[in-house]
């Protein structure tokens, strides 16, 4: 029977990049994998990070990361969306604060999602760090 | 009857990602801009920079890097694609050289195509430096 499945159906890639940012801000690893496609042609690139290809690699990934000490949570801002029946790209600003709200930056992030049998899911999300003036070259000057 | 078009048709997402990447290496405006869709929703992300939307804030970008005095030649490796009827990803890691060789650097990009009226074309560009450590994690020690 390979390994166990959620229940999770997404209906849209929207509810899909939902329950991504939900599971993240809640560092529940079965949650996020619940988001992503069972597939070995996932990708994921993190911050900086190495470009992670595979199930298992991604999931090894975010067991790192919730193993941290710290909690974020998202602001996902200035979403362009391109959809077909298939395939949907979301390209966002994600606006992270660490959960003492202490600490804050930004990263853009492009997020993949395919319609699999089981609903929409997360084929390949790449973060990166998003450079200082990129909010101001948006905004403008502060008012 | 708006901007000129050029008669370029590419009938598959990897003839989409070659002319981007000889346009690239051939600093060629008018070509590289023929590899993207003309639509508002178009997101292109050099490495370090800001998230560009639109058709003029992308190309601007491009003249830009091409008015720089060198030149760059790229060896596309490691492409993870998913491809659906109307729109297509591309990872890879693209490995980066300076004209005289002497300069080498490798970027981890996502590369989304979508099937137009006038073939298929980028609609998003997310590149971002790819860290030492990449290459060694995925091929291990130095035989």
């Amino acid at each position: 029977m390979g390994k166990p499945r959620t229940a999770t159906i997404f209906t849209s890639p929207q509810d899909a990049a939902l329950a991504f940012y939900t599971a993240f801000e809640s560092k529940d690893v079965d949650a996020m994998m619940a988001t992503w496609a069972e597939d070995e042609d996932i990708v994921c690139v993190h911050p900086g990070g190495p470009r992670l290809v595979g199930y298992d690699a991604v999931r090894t990934s975010w067991e790192r990361i919730f193993a941290g000490a710290g909690r974020v949570s998202f602001r996902i801002e200035q979403a362009v969306t391109i959809e077909t029946v298939g395939l949907a790209v979301q390209s966002v600003v994600e606006q992270i604060k660490a959960g003492d709200a202490s600490a804050q930056a930004s990263a853009l992030a492009t997020n993949v999602f395919m319609r699999t049998p089981s609903g929409w899911r997360m084929v390949c999300h790449h973060a990166s760090a998003a450079p200082p003036m990129a909010e101001t070259e948006k905004k403008g000057p502060l008012h």
